[in-house]
């Protein structure tokens, strides 16, 4: 069998997981992998960045599963520091460009994958480039964070955004013995939850010393003679910064597929089939942060660039490159996080989701404990439940409390994706021991109260 | 309308949810409720118990969930320490004894719950009755085994039975500073567990300094001078004993059903139907310890006595006997525990229990952590997954390992729920962060495993 070129561009979780399970599949007689990887770093989690800015995790290289030699020895061609600047689809080749040196080649390849995950929102803003603002997507951008901070004399951080990245990255700043400020848009932090739930982390975050300002949009960043940072501006005031930071999301990093003419979702992701092939491309996969996906509640495609579901496109492309078979059917939008010690969770859609897709629904809301209430530490939790009007589907949980409060979003991620109804769920045999739980789980409760609200009656 | 009377035997979990829920559907002038209890407690938590000897939960009143008193007050007539002796089904009445009084009464139904609970399994071998031998089934059993130990001088622990009590009960009375020997007959502890997963408890239980001997029979309780319990004798050894605890499980307490001709299981409790109702029985529902449910995975009957099952169905009978409609489907029987930090899980299909019904199955185990690698903290966690032969339907997960293991048990106890198989459970979309989960959950590399295993090659 004649040698076929497998060209992946980008080195992190989605296009590495793809090359080593395609690798594990057929011997390098049998395929050849090239991997371009723009960055200093391959194979790592992006998601640590904020546990390793906090000092939690010591060192850096601690976040990097498997390195360019490791990737190496297993036979993948991984070239560092290479950006692909073009992607010549009809030619089947693409063209990179070494950092160091410059130099340009074109490779072209039988299969490619394109794992060229997300940038930063980085809005167009006065000041934004000034030293002492920093993103946190990369683990460059982790190591320039950290540099400087130690270059920094004043304990002063704004954080710009009040989603995952934004509250994990004050938690950080907080433990680094940061004075923290977010300055968040919205109305609440984590516009991930509904406003309720997303009152409930405010609240929190207030109780941790955090400050919290809402409706905060930024409008320039303001530097002082030295052109370092020292405020963040809004529309109302002005917040005094010795450093920033931005936790305002990210983007589908797809300016070459769109070059190139591959088909873009509304979010501006790689559209792709079932197995993670580029529509209309049968030589063509895409994963990670790049892609949008199949949100399986609501039938519409989103954007969730989540290091899981990257690591599980990898894999799926590895399997179907390599000539096994694998499929990803979707995600029902299961996401987890923490500030301090408040878990938040969410699963399927907020109410705002479920209107946009013409769902009726009916919500339910309780609070109850992570353990039994005897139980020494049993501590608060709320969950919020959206069942479907009439039907009683589930639509989506979101959950903010004590330590357990997070994990068991999971029961209704799989009761999702089973298409499970609320009043199906009161029935279900979940883990039940005094030390983990009240003798109703805290999600059969929400469960009965929604049944209780669907049929608007006793049940 | 006339008023009807329900009465309730047993004033525990099943029964008093029954009238509560009963109690919630029609007022006093619709339905008169009438509850006999036979100890000196109603409604509380028996799990709560070794939590409660061993020093954790302080008091023995915050077990209590509900007091005779507050069920007086929502008018259920609560009758305390009353032991109903007989019961007749043709003349629809229970004939009752006053434990202090001696006085019998009959008192007539129109509808009747039996919630008369589990008794421990107590073998009669001499010395069983000495003073310093305990079980630990009821509040007052916890009472005794407290008094017991107020009065004894040594420090000499011996646990009968190394199941979810004797592993519970071993960590409380470490924690009261015993040395503790756990004597159990099987090959590993946790015989809930395969084998090879008990091995691990054992491991960790030898670890905390809890002596456990396995293979070993008790033949005797041996007895002092003073009569009370001196050692327990097994066929090999003797182990010096300052006071016993009996953790060999459970059996229905259906002496009165059984007396009146009631159906009863192979495992002697009572058979219902969906809605709780006792089967060919149009007026009597059964519920809690005493009845038998069906194990969704096997397709049989099984006697699972667990506080978690009993309050649903005392939901679904008092649904059901105040008018409304509930069903109880069954379990897939999930439990979790812990000794000390070590948290144990289970749910479905053990491999024997798999062989006994016929079923051809694959297993898959893996290690993994509790938390991303580089979190810190994160502790080993080890999952094992029985997946049908050739469709590859999950039949079962166990789950031994440190914090936030058993209640990821809960995954697997909604994917038996909803018949998903271990392939579908590979695409599961479960809450993913550094400080809960590594990247790929550990029930998602179990399933990978186990879908590898089911197909025979690589996926």
């Amino acid at each position: 069998m004649a040698t076929e070129r497998l060209v992946v561009i980008g080195g992190d979780a989605a296009g590495m997981s793809a090359a080593s399970q395609a690798r594990r599949l057929k011997g390098p007689d049998e395929l050849e992998i090239v991997a371009f990887e723009r960055s200093h770093f391959s194979s790592y989690s992006a998601c640590g960045i904020p546990y390793w800015v906090g000092g939690d995790v010591p060192e850096r290289d601690e976040l990097i599963a498997r390195t360019p030699a490791e990737h190496r020895e297993r036979a993948i061609d991984l070239r560092m520091r290479t950006e692909v600047t073009e992607l010549d689809t009809a030619g089947g080749r693409v063209r990179s460009r070494d950092l160091e040196s410059g130099d340009e080649t074109w490779t072209g390849y039988d299969k490619l994958v394109i794992a060229t995950g997300a940038r930063p929102v980085r809005p167009a803003l006065p000041g934004m480039d000034a030293p002492g603002v920093h993103g946190v997507q990369t683990l460059d951008d982790g190591q320039a964070l950290l540099d400087s901070l130690a270059r920094t004399q004043g304990r002063r951080a704004v954080v710009v955004g009040a989603g995952y990245i934004g509250v994990e990255m004050a938690e950080a700043m907080l433990k680094r013995g940061y004075e923290v400020t977010v300055l968040n848009r919205g109305a609440q932090p984590m516009a991930t939850l509904d406003p309720d739930m997303g009152r409930l982390v405010h609240e929190a975050m207030d109780g941790l010393g955090i400050t919290t300002v809402t409706g905060a949009g930024v409008t320039k960043i303001l530097t002082g003679q030295d052109g370092q940072v020292r405020a963040v501006a809004t529309e109302d005031a002005e917040y005094p910064a010795d450093v920033v930071v931005l936790g305002i999301g990210v983007e589908p990093e797809t300016t070459l597929a769109d070059a190139a003419g591959l088909p873009l979702g509304v979010y501006g992701g790689l559209l792709t089939d079932l197995a993670m092939r580029v529509r209309g491309h049968e030589n063509i996969w895409a994963g990670g942060d790049c892609v949008e996906v199949l949100d399986l509640v609501s039938g519409r495609e989103r954007h969730v660039p989540l290091g899981t579901h990257a690591n599980k496109h990898g894999q799926v492309i590895g399997a179907n490159v390599g000539g096994g078979y694998g499929t990803f059917p979707g995600v029902v939008g299961t996401a987890v996080s923490k500030v301090c010690e408040l878990e938040i969770a969410r699963t399927g859609l907020r109410e705002k989701d479920a209107r946009e897709v013409g769902l009726q629904y009916v919500t339910a809301t309780i609070e109850s404990t992570n353990s039994a209430g005897y139980y020494p530490g049993a501590a608060r939790m709320t969950v919020k439940m959206l069942a479907e009007r009439r039907t009683g589907r589930l639509l989506g949980v979101q959950i903010v409390g004590r330590e357990g409060s997070a994990k068991r979003v999971d029961i209704a991620a799989v009761a999702l994706t089973a298409g499970m109804t609320v009043e199906q769920m009161t029935a279900l045999d979940l883990g039940y021991a005094p030390p983990f739980s009240p003798v109703w789980d805290p999600v059969l409760v929400a469960a009965r109260k929604a049944t209780r609200t669907v049929h608007g009656s006793a049940t």
